[in-house]
């Protein structure tokens, strides 16, 4: 395989950012964001960044920003992603759109001595583990919500935001905004099993479904399970079952309609007692944001109607509504183009995830390029993409973004 | 109404053995089996056995037994229950048989001056709230199981039997069955809403449902809720509300089959993951041997065909297994007797708890009278019987000892 970038230096520096932490390798990464681990490799990259001559500003959520050629009065063609992980997390989620930036910004730097003004993103808090909500950094850079709310968030030791960048010395001075990009790309891995199963080595993604998440609860009556005859019983787990089996039922390959049941809590959870409480969430994802109310509105519907002929008390709250978000078509062309230029085969493809990119798409024309995920498997210390996939994926972004900047 | 007893005296010793503690009224009894609040109440009842003379002996497991003409050529006739209670538990789930069992013997003693050997039995941790299993006094006293043995038994303090019984002073010297009574009568609240509900006064217990608690484990993996192809999932959730949906039709009036889902554990129980684990009870109860284990092939058999079919693991743990008790039908037709001739409505029951009667019917004719439980309500501070329903109770008891005795 030809590579335009140097493979060696990147995979090095991937390597060198996993393995911060000596037990990394064992047990998965665990550079939950704002820690000392996120703050070790934010000052890793940090000297890459200078090594490069990078100007790097840091804004007032603590996202870091390496800049080529900085200049007030032209938007700067912005790469990037983030380096903190989940707990036990994988070596590649968000790492990878990071060093896979910078050694596109360095090839195009020292190889093509290009003058296009250049930026890298490493946003903050993109998994929402320890602060939420997630795509934290990125949510803020766009200004989507005012930053003294957001120094109020808490984690669950009660450290707030600003206190935890302080700690770490990565509370900036810019403010949110602060500058435009032209565009911005993400790399990163799939995280699901679509490229993996399909064979291919590039997706090019659309866009990132819509996501509704409901926490339902039933309320029934605890009473004595050995006691208690079937017509006094008033069991929420009997409802649960009902509605669940119809929530399912909505999940359609056809339609793109995920659902998922992942979480149940019954009260009081004994094995010879009747439960007086039973609460559940679905997790449901569509690209289209019509089929989602949709299906929303069918679930809402049906737990309306059965508990009502049940006589069953119920509870149904939103706790998540984000709308699909579109890519940009312009820039996934190009994509498909130099993709299908390098013989790699590729498809295009709905992220299932969040990512930052959907959040910069609502400033800039914006678009991802995943690359497969052994299995599917993500989040996970398992998670896996083989170093020639790596490789094609920093490639295929080099080319794309060399074509961009010069258009 | 007419009353044998001292209805008064009887009353007010109900009422002294719930108020031991100051908080008793407000958040329910917590009489623990061998707390200092099992001690408090113990103590209260030797020193009323004193009162009346009766001979205190206690066994290795702290079971206390209070004599009237104790001899060792003419079995005991016997009555009593148990003290301890569920955590914040009722005023007379347990005590009503003690303090009615005590009521009864007096009057016999003092009003009748009969001179048939009589006991009193106040059997050990019957809740199995604090040392399992449930029943313990009673199982040991008719000796199911090595007394070596149940020392062994833990609390989640790392307390045993035998220290907690030495600390509040009540690790007897009699030996397990150290006497084999005539018969043995327990009255005691029905725990459940049938005689409330058909405004019954009495139920003559025919004897205990046969009891099995299965723990069910289905496998599957997890992944991401959102990047995962439904054609790639293997969700045990969905395998889980299939087979609930048929154990729940299982359930059934005409063979008095009742079935409680009562306990559920999903892992890694999390809104955005796939689960790879969930867990679940089944508590199935019926007056029927044969009809129960029918119940539970079928649940073995629906669960193995299905879960072949969908490629799932399973385990199916038998935790419990309970077979049915029939109490002694002379006996029952004694107290239907006396209850129609004092006017108390009654009906034959099936108790749905288990009780120390079900552990003395393996050694000696045995059964028991239950009063109704407003609304059905037990194992609760709601837990409520009108004084008149007490009364009526422990009358009825008075009446079918009187009679057994004489005979």
């Amino acid at each position: 395989m030809m590579a335009f970038i140097d493979s060696k230096r990147f995979i090095k520096r991937l390597n060198q950012i996993n393995e911060l932490d000596p037990k990394s390798s064992l047990k998965g990464v665990n550079r939950i964001a704002l820690t000392q681990e996120d703050k070790k490799a934010r000052d890793q990259i940090c000297k890459w960044m200078r090594d490069l001559k990078l100007k790097i500003k840091i804004d007032n959520i603590g996202n870091i920003f390496g800049f080529y050629n900085f200049n007030r009065n032209k938007k700067p063609f912005l790469l990037g992603s983030h380096i903190d992980s989940v707990k036990n997390g994988g070596r590649y989620d968000g790492s990878l759109g990071v060093i896979g930036g910078l050694e596109v910004i360095q090839t195009l730097i020292e190889k093509d001595k290009v003058d296009h003004p250049i930026g890298l993103a490493v946003f903050t808090n993109e998994e929402g583990v320890r602060f939420a909500p997630d795509m934290m950094g990125s949510w803020s850079f766009i200004k989507k919500e005012n930053i003294n709310k957001i120094y109020k968030i808490k984690d669950n030791n009660n450290v707030n935001i600003k206190q935890a960048l302080k700690k770490i010395n990565y509370l900036g001075k810019e403010k949110q905004l602060f500058f435009l990009p032209k565009n911005f790309i993400e790399l990163h891995i799939e995280q699901g099993p679509i490229l993996y199963n399909q064979k291919k080595k590039i997706g090019i993604v659309k866009g990132v479904q819509a996501i509704t998440w409901l926490k339902i609860e039933l309320f029934g009556e605890s009473n004595h399970a050995g006691t208690t005859p079937i017509i006094n019983r008033n069991d929420p787990i009997k409802i649960f079952i009902k509605i669940s089996e119809y929530i399912y039922s909505l999940s359609n390959k056809k339609n793109k309609q995920l659902i998922t049941i992942g979480s149940i809590k019954v009260t009081p959870n004994q094995i010879n007692v009747i439960s007086n409480k039973i609460e559940f969430t679905v997790d449901m994802r569509n690209p289209n944001d019509k089929l989602l109310t949709n299906i929303e509105m069918k679930i809402n519907k049906f737990i309306k109607r059965l508990c009502k002929k049940e006589n069953v008390n119920f509870k149904i709250n939103k706790i998540v509504n984000f709308k699909s978000v579109n890519f940009d078509n312009k820039m996934n062309q190009i994509i498909k183009k130099h993709s299908d230029n390098l013989n790699y085969s590729n498809m295009y493809i709905h992220s299932g995830a969040g990512h930052d990119a959907q959040m910069l798409a609502q400033i800039c024309p914006t678009t991802m390029i995943f690359i497969p995920s052994q299995k599917g498997i993500s989040h996970h210390s398992k998670e896996y993409t083989k170093n020639i996939d790596l490789i094609k994926g920093v490639n295929l972004l080099y080319k794309v973004t060399k074509d961009l900047i010069s258009n």
